[in-house]
């Protein structure tokens, strides 16, 4: 059983980071205004929130910088005209993923940027470049996580050997990322527990991004934090890439430190979540993201059933049903 | 840490209870149309579904005829309109309030009625009441529930003490009813264990009811069956007061026993809750359910709050904070 007076009391270590911009952005192409952005970033310092992550630091090689808003490049420039040198509390963070980040040259040293901490995203058969991406990040001064993607189709013995290479890097924090929505909280429990192993033989932490699609990225991310996870990630209004992710404001009722404050939260999704969702920006779950999440697929057919704005359940169902034959 | 082999594998003592007409009727005032109920009745046969709902034995000297739908009231009569002799393995239920039923007079001996089970819905402070309304059905041979409403605000002492009169009276299911969407996880597992405990000494099952107002109903529900509750109660869709139940998709994509089927449950919830939603009948998770929940105070402000169509989550915030005082 989980320790209630654990639960009750509150870990110091834990770090809430959010994840609005970055996971948000994959559901409006990252055009977020000036005005939200800003208002997001004070309500972060207000509610007690440890990292903001701006969005991608994604290759301009790759992606045309016109197709998109600017937080899916973040570049130190844009970041530095909403939080100026931010002398606040609040840690910055980016996201880069392998292979669509030119990380030599688009991240400077961390003197010369706004940004604390870069959060590397890679599945589990690029773990070396993750790894290069890493020590070239902490060489430069940053703080460090490494995100190991669509974990929940990931063999045992593959993210055991994954995790010993990872705990010999520079990496501060090895994250959890149930991309597909897909896990119960009691494979959670034994995900987070090898995690804790690497954790604990080689000092990093451990932290975990849970997708809703089957309405339980609030119920495994307080899982995780009972088994030892310390970094957990949420998004205001739970916005995010299909299903969405868990919510801020869920979160915040649950941690105990009195550092963290919903109010703040509860103003934010009144005058600018609630706002989006009017402007008809679409997110969250829907019985397309759970049959995905049940399947251990990723959701693309489902977001695109959401675009097509499908409601023909009993068809995708099919249609999910004859795709793995 | 639950066990994994159990739970990818089934216990034949699983029961799913079907809660939509008794639960979502609090929404529309159990105006469902007869075309509705049937298919309903002929999804939960297909799907494998163990009990169905049909609604309350309301008092009718209480309750003005005129003023809800049938269901509120569940006359045998009108149970048979849908489903003739039942003879199928579906069983039937109905829900019995202590002191807004007649049951001296409203519910039939068995032999003349289709209801196969009554489920006696009971605040921790009126037991007595409600053992005399078991010792009532069991008498005239139905199955019986004891569903204790609003169990995350009754003290353990008090729960334990409870539990013991029901085990010696003929109930055969002591159900957890999470009223106010308050629980987490792992309070929870703790509840599960004091009913296990009590159900193990007097050969009893164990049920839970849960709501979704911090988006853990389905989470809630398969924490308990991990920790062994057998009896499950869901709606299609999560219809039900205020943020609504445990998905009956969701539990019928979790759980393994190869007799449930999702796929008629997706074929109904496209057809038949899709149109409730578009005639306007509103449920579901949203921030005042949160509120509440975290509050573990009744929806009843929440769902005000709902129907005035207000969005002003930071008043209604402070509405509540101010309320305790």
């Amino acid at each position: 059983m989980k320790d209630i007076s654990k639960l009750m009391n509150y870990r110091s270590d834990i770090r809430v980071v959010d994840a609005t911009l970055r996971d948000g952005g994959l559901v409006n192409d990252f055009y977020f205004t000036d005005e939200f952005v800003k208002a997001l970033y004070l309500t972060n310092i207000k509610a007690g929130v440890d990292y903001m992550e701006f969005g991608y630091k994604a290759s301009r090689e790759l992606f045309d910088e016109n197709k998109f808003g600017k937080w899916k490049f973040c570049k130190d420039e844009d970041i530095r005209k909403i939080v100026g040198d931010n002398e606040t509390d609040l840690k910055i963070a980016v996201m880069a993923d392998v292979g669509r980040c030119d990380y030599q040259t688009d991240i400077l040293p961390k003197n010369e940027s706004p940004v604390d901490l870069i959060r590397v995203a890679t599945y589990i058969n690029t773990i070396p470049a993750a790894v290069k991406m890493i020590e070239d990040a902490a060489s430069k001064g940053y703080e460090t996580t490494c995100n190991i993607m669509a974990i929940s189709g990931v063999r045992e013995r593959d993210l055991e050997a994954a995790l010993e290479i990872l705990g010999q890097s520079p990496v501060n924090c090895l994250y959890i990322v149930d991309s597909y929505g897909a896990l119960y909280p009691e494979q959670v429990q034994r995900i987070v527990d090898a995690y804790m192993n690497a954790g604990e033989k080689y000092g990093k932490k451990v932290g975990i991004h849970a997708h809703d699609n089957q309405k339980l990225a609030f119920a495994n991310t307080i899982e995780a934090v009972g088994d030892g996870a310390d970094w957990l990630d949420a998004t205001y209004a739970n916005m995010g890439r299909g299903a969405g992710n868990c919510a801020m404001e869920l979160l915040l009722g649950f941690l105990k430190n009195p550092k963290y404050n919903i109010y703040p939260a509860v103003q934010f999704i009144e005058k600018h979540m609630n706002k989006l969702k009017e402007d008809g920006v679409v997110w969250g779950y829907d019985f397309q993201y759970l049959m995905t999440g049940l399947l251990n697929q990723h959701p693309r057919t489902a977001i695109s059933f959401t675009k097509e704005g499908r409601k023909d359940y009993s068809e995708f169902y099919r249609e999910l049903m004859v795709q793995d034959e």
